[in-house]
């Protein structure tokens, strides 16, 4: 059976993120003020075949702790999608 | 008041991911097979500062439209979140 997942990979809160600093300093100078705590990271949606949904997000869960994320800095958490959009 | 948002932005279905496609043909050979559909897309986590969660979707939508994504190949979907930890 086919399952669906989202994975969202975030800098880790201690680790500074150069990107959403740069995101949070744009925004109000281009008219969206009030705009803070930005941090951007990434969302991997994907599909895995398994026997079960707990064997699908056990191979998952390995595969973002050694392949999807850098957990030196970043943290990730999956959760479970049903339609496959590519939005979730 | 302050209203904490996560504003997932994947690249269109019919758009190609190089990242995705990557991501995917890397997986098997590392010791995770099954795992398919792979879209690779950005997460980012903010605060709005607004007089009510209407004012502040209100705000972050044109945000996001204009700002964190790329409307000709990305589509954006955001979400209200409660903690203010990295992830959501």
């Amino acid at each position: 059976m086919k399952f669906r997942f989202a994975v969202d990979v975030m800098p880790k809160k201690e680790i500074s993120d150069p990107q959403g600093q740069t995101v949070e300093r744009a925004l109000p100078s281009l008219g969206y003020p009030g705009i803070s705590q930005v941090r951007v990271g990434k969302r991997i949606t994907l599909e895995v075949e398994a026997d079960s949904e707990d064997a699908a997000r056990d191979l998952l869960e390995r595969a973002s702790e050694r392949v999807l994320s850098n957990p030196v800095i970043e943290e990730f958490e999956i959760e479970a999608a049903e339609s496959s959009g590519a939005g979730r």
